[in-house]
C-alpha cells in the first residue's frame, strides 16, 4: 500500500510548495493529481474546536459542541498524568469522531507571570510538571490516531505583543526552564506536531528560527514530526522554510506558496527543505489516514462525568480551619448554606480566545448543590459581572441579608473573560473591588464563610487571613460547576495541588519590572528563579505556595531514602501513611537540589511527583524517580547540560514549603573538560589535574612576594589569597608575577595536551 | 613654545609605539630624542599612593605618606560637590608636590550589590549622584594642574573575575544607570584620562570595545583626553588600539609595542589609531608640563583639618530616638561613657588594594573622645578583629561590665580588610557573629547604647529595633576618628545621607541570584531597577532608605514650585526651615518621574539635590535645577535618550522614603519619529497622525465584523479590543481582516511619506 509520502518524487515543485500553507483556516491543501487528500486541524487544547460554519474565514465563529475539559490551569494541579492521558484519549476520541486529523495542543509554556493572559492555557511555573502532564496529553491523544500540536514554542509567555516582541533570555534559563518542558514531551511523548511561537527569541521570530527549529528541536531531540506555525506567525515564508518550519497556517493568499516555489527554483538549500518539509506534510497527511475508524456519535455523557473527574482532581483546597472545633468543609450535612455570587449560577469555566470551546452542556455550581442540598441552599448573586452596573449595591445588600440568615456563607469570586483572556494580558492581580467589597460586607455579617475562585491565573487573596476557607477552582470545563459541589459536599475529598505560587502581591512577583517589556523587547532578567525557584531563594513570604493543597484526611511521611539506580536516576522511596478517617489522595512531591555549584541553582527544583490513592489508614510505599538528566544544569561553556557531581538534597514533601523527609545522595558528574585559556581563573587553574601541580609552585613564591608586604602592604594576606582566585592565568606576565609569558604558553599546552 | 605633541611628525612608528604602553608600573616612557619626559601617575583616588620603592616592581610596596581622605562610600554622603572639590583640590596639591601628572580616579561605578568588595571606592547607587560627585572631585584635582582619571569604565561591578567576566546588559540599564554618572562626570568636568576597566561588556572587553571607547566617550559624549587601562586590562593590544584605548599600563615587556609598531606598518587603519594615540598621549605629557609649580612640603596639618571636614560630613546618623525622654545623642556633656569596640582604638578608615595610603597621620575615636571627655571614656576592646582570635570571651566579658558601669554605651563595630577588599566579593552583608554577639550582650547590659559603624559597603542591621542610636561611619579617611567624636559630642550637627540604600537582607537587594555570575558571564537582570528604584518598585521594606539621615535639628518644608525654564531644565523651588534650637544643614532632594510613560520605568530618582546650611530658625529659599537631559530615557528603537513629553512628578524631601513636597510640571517632549513597519502594533498605527485616520475606516468595519460573533464568539468585544492593540497591521492580512497586502503597503507608504 502507498503512503502519501510515496508521491513526494512525482510532485512539481508548485505542489510541493502548496503544501507549504494551508487551504484555509482548518485544512491543509490536497493534491488530487496523486491522491493526497485534505485533512482537518482544529483549536484545542481542552476541547475540540471545530468550526461550526465553513463560511467563517475568520476563524473566530461558533464551534461544534464539544467536550469542554478543564483547562490547563485546572488539569495541571491534579499533578496527575494519568489523568491528563485519559482526558487526551477523550480529546482524541472527539477529534476522530469529527474527522480531525490533529487537534492544536497542549500548550505547555511557562507561567512567567501570572498577569499573562493565557496562563489559563498553560500547565505550570514548573518545567517537569508542565512536560509530564504535557506528555500525558499527547500520549492520549495519540493514542487514538489523532495527532497533537505541542505548542507554544517556544518563550511565548505573554500575549502584550505576542507577535513581535523579542523574549531576550539568557542560555540557561531558556534551557533549564523555557525548553525543558518541551524537551520531555517530545522525547518521552513523540507529538506529530509541534506549533511555533509569535514571538522572537533573542531577536529572531521562532517561526524562522533555524537553532529553535532545527538544532534543537530536531537534531538534539530527535523530532521527527512536521512543526506548524501559530496562525499567522510567518513573517518570511523563505526563511522559515529553511529554518524548518514545515506548514504556514493559515492559507496564505498564495503568495507565500509561490515564495517558496521560487526559492526552491534558485537555491538548492530552499529545494532541500522545501523536498524535507513537503515529506512531513505527507507524512502528517499519512498518520492522519492510519487513524482507526471510530464510530459516533459523541457519548456526550460519559466524556461530561471523565469533564466531572478531572475537575474534581483540579480543585485545590488551600484553606481549612476549624471553627467551632471542626473544619468549615465539607459542608456539615444540616448546614444551611448562603451560596453567594454569579459564579455560582453562572460559571466561568474556560478562557476566551482561540481554545474557546462549545460545550455540551455546563453544569453550574447553583444547580449542583441544590440537587444535593435542596431547600438548605438559597442563592443571592451578590454582584453582576459588569463592575459598572448600577445594581451593585442592592445585590450585596441582598446577598449580605442571606449570609446573615445561614450557618455558612459560600462566596464565589473570579475573573472575567474582560479582565482575562488570550491576546492581552493583565496589568494587576486583583479580583474586581466590587467583589471584594462583597466579600467583605459577607464576612462582616457571617464569619463562616468560605471562598470559592474561579480563575485561570493566580490572584491577590488580601481576604486570605480572614476567611476560615478557600477553594481554588481555577477554571474547571463544563463540569466544574458540579465537581465544585462534590468538594464542597464531601462527595469528593480534594487532592489538587499549586502548579503555581499564589503570592502575596504583583511586586513579589519575580518578572515585575521586567514584564511585559517595552519597544520589541522583554528581558527575562530573573533568569532560572522563575516561580517557587525565585520565592525560595528570596525567602518571600507567599499566600501559598507551590505545591500546596489540603485534604480532608491527613497524611504522614516516613524516612525517605534516595539511592542511584544503574542508570544513574535517583529512586526515592518514602512510606506516606494516611493518617485521618477518610480515603484521600495525597501528592508526594520530590525537590532536589546540588549542596554545592559552580553556578547560581534554585534552593529547590522539583524533579518528581506521584498522586497516590491511600486508603483510610493505609500506608503507601511511593516509589519516585529523579531522571538523572534533570539535575543537569546548562554550561554556556561546553554548550550542553552538564551534571555535576556531588552530593544532591532530596526532599520529599506536600509542597514546596512543606518538606517532610529529606535525604542526600551522591551522583557522580559528567566530565567536563573545560580547556584552560589564559582567560581561565587561577582557582581553576589550581583545580586541574594537569596544570594544578605545575603551577603551585610558582604561584608559592609569588604569595610569598605579595603577601610578604606586611603592616605597609595594601592588602591582607587573607583578601590577596580571595584576589588572587579570580585572577586569570593569562594576565599574570602583565604584573611581572609568577609566570612569564612564555610561561602561561608552556602550562596552557601541558594541560591542554591530549592525556596519554 | 613647543608642546609635545608638535614632535608628533617627527616620531617614528617605534617610537609612537613605545608610547602605546608604560615605562614601569607608574610612568611613561620618554622620548628623549625630541625632549619628550617621562611622567609619572598614581593610584588614588581619596589619597595619592605614590611608590615610594622604584624598585618595587609589583607595585604592591609602601607608598610616601598623603593624606587619607574619605573613600567615596563616605564622600558621597555628603551629597555635596562643592565638598568633593576641595578634596579635589587638596588631591591636586598633593599630586604637584610629588611631581605625579595624573591621580587615578575618582571612581563612580554604580553600587549595583552591596556584595562588590570594591564599593567602598565608588560613590553611590544613583548615576546622578554618583556622577555630581564625582565630577565636583575631578574639577579640583584638575584645578591644581594635575589630571584625573574616570574609572572604571564601564560597568566594573563586581570583583569576582572582574578581568574576564561578561557584564551582559541591556541597552536602558547600561545607558541610564551605568554610563549616565560617567557622561555626566566627562560632559562637565572634562577629565583628562579615562580608565577603562577589567570586565567585559556584553562579551567585549572594555579595553577593545570601539564602541565604549570611541563612539559613546568621543564621539556622543565629545571627550578629548586620553584612554588608559586599568592595570593589566589590555588583551589584544592591537585591538585595543583600533577601538581606542591610548595607553597601556603598566608597561609591557615591549611585547605589545611590537606589535602595535608591526600594525601601523601593516595597516593603515591601526597607522591611524597610532597617530591619534600617540597625540593623545603627547598632549597629556604637555597638559603635565603645563602644571604650575607648587612648593612642598605638603601642609599635613591644613589637610588633615580638611580630611577632618570630610570626615564630619560624611557621617550620617541613622537613628536617633529619645530615651528618658531626649535623643542619646550627642552625648550629654555629663555622661560617663563606655567606649567599646576594637575600631574605637584601632580605626578601620580606609579599604585594600589599590587604593590603600599611607597615611600622614591616624586619629582614633579613643583619643579623640579622652581628649574632650577625660575621664568620663573608658574603653574595653570587646573583641579581636580575628575572630579565631581566643580571647573573645573575655574580651566581651570585660566590655559588658563597662558598659552596665555606665551611663552609656557606645559601639564601634564593623569590617575587617579580610572581609571586605578590592579584588573579591563579599558573599553575605553581616557583620561578623562575635562582633553582634558583643553587641547584644552590651544592650542587655545597657540599653542605652549607641553603634557606631566602620564599613566600606552596607551591612545589614538586626538589631535595629533594639539600639536607639545608630550612627554610619562608613571609611572615613585618617581624620575619621576625630570627626565621629566631634558628631558623638555634638561639636558637629551631622548632615550625612544615605549614597545607597541599607536592605534588611541581602535576599532583598536587586541582583541577588544575579551576583556576581557564574562561567564568565552575569546577566545585570534587574535592568534599571538599581539601589532605591528597586526597593520603591517592588515596594520592599529596607532598614533605612537611599537620601535618609537625620540631624540635631529639624527642618520643615514649605510648598515646592516647579517650572520649565527656557532652556527645558525644570528648576525647583522649596523653602526649607530649620524648626530646631541648632544650626544645621539639610540635604534636599528632588526626585522626578513621568506620571505615564511607554517604557517601564522607576517609580522616582533622584534629579537634583543641594546641601544647604540653615540657621536655627531660619528658611532658606532653595532652588535646584533638574536638568531636562536627566528626564530622558534610552530608547531602542531610535537608539537615543529621548524625553516623553507630558507630566512630571516632582517630588522634594528630606530622603528617598521622605518626601514632604510635590509638584507636578508639563514637559514637552522630544520629537520621535519611528516609522511604521509591518511590525507596527495597531495601537501605534492609530496614534501615528498620518496613518492613524487612514485605518480607522478599516479598523471599524473589523471591529464590528471580529465583535459580532456575539455570545457564540470566543471573546468579549472588551477582550477583542485589547489584543487587538498588540497586533501588528502588517500581519492583518494572514487573517483576512481590514487590509490586504496592498492595503498595508500603501498605508506604511503614506504614513513613511516625508511630510510637506
Amino acid at each position: 500500500m502507498t503512503t502519501p509520502r510515496d508521491h513526494l518524487s512525482e510532485l512539481s515543485t508548485a505542489e510541493k510548495a502548496s503544501l507549504m500553507s494551508g487551504k484555509d483556516f482548518w485544512t491543509l491543501k490536497p493534491i488530487d493529481r496523486v491522491g493526497v487528500p485534505s485533512i482537518m486541524v482544529t483549536d484545542g487544547p481542552h476541547g475540540l474546536r471545530k468550526q461550526a460554519a465553513e463560511s467563517d474565514h475568520l476563524g473566530l465563529g461558533a464551534s461544534v459542541p464539544a467536550t469542554c475539559f478543564p483547562p490547563a490551569a485546572g488539569l495541571g494541579s491534579s499533578f496527575d498524568p494519568e489523568l491528563a492521558e485519559r482526558v487526551g484519549v477523550a480529546l482524541g476520541v472527539e477529534s476522530a469522531i469529527e474527522d480531525v486529523a490533529v487537534i492544536l495542543g497542549p500548550g505547555i509554556n511557562i507561567k512567567r507571570s501570572p498577569l499573562c493572559g493565557r496562563n489559563f492555557e498553560y500547565v505550570s511555573e514548573d518545567p517537569i510538571l508542565a512536560g509530564v502532564i504535557g506528555a500525558g496529553l499527547v500520549q492520549g491523544i495519540q493514542s487514538q490516531g489523532v495527532g497533537s500540536s505541542l505548542k507554544h514554542f517556544a518563550a511565548n509567555n505573554q500575549e502584550f505583543q505576542r507577535m513581535t516582541t523579542s523574549s531576550d533570555i539568557d542560555a540557561r534559563p531558556l534551557r533549564e526552564i523555557y525548553l525543558r518542558g518541551f524537551e520531555r514531551v517530545v522525547k518521552d511523548a513523540h507529538p506529530w506536531t509541534v506549533m511555533c511561537s509569535y514571538n522572537k527569541i533573542n531577536g529572531v521570530y521562532a517561526s524562522q528560527d533555524p537553532w529553535l527549529l532545527t538544532t534543537v528541536l530536531r537534531d538534539e531531540w530527535g523530532f521527527d514530526g512536521l512543526v506548524v506555525s501559530d496562525w499567522g506567525a510567518v513573517n518570511d515564508r523563505v526563511a522559515a522554510l529553511v529554518a524548518g518550519l514545515d506548514l504556514e497556517m493559515p492559507g496564505s493568499d498564495g503568495a507565500s506558496d509561490r515564495a517558496v516555489a521560487a526559492a526552491a527554483e534558485a537555491d538548492p538549500a530552499s529545494a532541500a527543505a522545501l523536498d524535507a518539509s513537503a515529506g512531513r506534510v505527507l507524512d502528517l497527511v499519512g498518520r492522519a489516514q492510519a487513524r482507526p475508524a471510530v464510530a459516533g456519535p459523541l457519548d456526550v455523557d460519559a466524556h461530561h462525568a471523565l469533564a466531572r473527574e478531572a475537575a474534581r482532581r483540579s480543585i485545590v483546597l488551600l484553606k481549612n480551619d476549624d471553627v467551632d472545633g471542626a473544619p468549615l468543609l465539607p459542608l456539615a450535612a444540616d448546614a444551611s448554606i448562603a451560596l453567594i455570587g454569579e459564579f455560582a449560577r453562572t460559571p466561568r469555566f474556560q478562557g476566551g480566545g482561540s481554545s474557546h470551546i462549545n460545550p455540551t452542556r455546563v453544569d453550574s455550581a447553583l444547580d449542583a448543590l441544590t440537587a444535593v442540598a435542596g431547600d438548605r441552599v438559597a442563592f443571592a448573586p451578590g454582584f453582576a459581572f459588569d463592575p459598572a452596573a448600577d445594581d451593585q449595591d442592592a445585590l450585596r445588600d441582598e446577598a449580605v441579608a442571606l449570609a446573615a440568615s445561614r450557618d455558612v456563607a459560600v462566596v464565589f469570586l473570579g475573573l472575567t473573560d474582560a479582565e482575562e483572556s488570550e491576546g492581552f494580558d493583565r496589568e494587576h492581580i486583583d479580583l474586581a473591588p466590587h467583589q471584594l467589597a462583597l466579600l467583605d460586607a459577607v464576612i462582616a455579617a457571617n464569619p463562616r464563610t468560605i471562598v470559592v475562585l474561579s480563575n485561570g491565573s493566580v490572584v491577590a487573596l488580601p481576604f486570605a487571613d480572614r476567611v476560615p476557607a478557600i477553594v481554588e477552582g481555577w477554571l474547571l470545563g463544563q463540569a466544574g460547576g458540579s465537581a465544585t459541589a462534590d468538594v464542597l459536599l464531601g462527595a469528593v475529598n480534594p487532592s489538587g495541588r499549586l502548579a503555581e505560587t499564589i503570592p502575596h502581591r504583583l511586586e513579589d512577583t519575580p518578572a515585575f519590572g521586567n514584564f511585559p517589556g517595552s519597544n520589541g523587547h522583554v528581558r527575562y532578567g530573573e533568569g532560572i528563579l522563575v516561580g517557587y525557584r525565585w520565592y525560595d531563594a528570596r525567602d518571600i513570604a507567599v499566600s501559598y505556595p507551590f505545591g500546596h493543597g489540603l485534604s480532608y484526611t491527613s497524611f504522614a511521611y516516613g524516612a525517605v531514602a534516595a539511592t542511584v539506580a544503574p542508570s544513574g536516576d535517583v529512586v526515592v522511596t518514602v512510606p506516606v501513611t494516611n493518617t485521618g478517617t477518610r480515603d484521600g489522595r495525597e501528592v508526594v512531591q520530590v525537590y532536589v537540589a546540588p549542596v554545592a555549584s559552580i553556578v547560581e541553582r534554585a534552593p529547590r527544583e522539583l524533579k518528581a511527583f506521584a498522586s497516590v490513592e491511600i486508603a483510610a489508614g493505609a500506608t503507601a510505599e511511593v516509589v519516585l524517580t529523579v531522571r538523572r538528566q534533570d539535575l543537569a544544569y546548562w554550561d554556556v561553556r561546553v554548550e550542553r547540560f552538564v551534571v555535576e557531581g556531588g552530593a544532591y538534597r532530596v526532599e520529599v514533601g506536600a509542597s514546596s514549603r512543606d518538606l517532610r523527609a529529606t535525604a542526600t545522595v551522591e551522583v557522580a558528574g559528567d566530565a567536563v573538560v573545560v580547556p584552560l585559556t589564559p582567560e581561565s581563573p587561577l582557582s581553576e587553574v589550581f583545580a586541574h589535574p594537569v596544570a594544578g601541580p605545575m603551577v603551585a609552585q610558582a604561584f608559592a613564591a609569588m604569595q610569598e612576594q605579595l603577601g610578604g608586604t606586611g603592616d605597609d602592604g595594601i592588602m591582607s594576606g587573607e583578601a590577596m589569597t580571595k584576589m588572587m582566585g579570580s585572577f586569570p592565568i593569562g594576565r599574570l606576565p602583565s604584573f611581572g608575577w609568577g609566570l612569564d609569558r612564555d610561561g602561561v604558553a608552556q602550562l596552557l599546552a601541558a594541560a591542554n595536551a591530549p592525556q596519554g
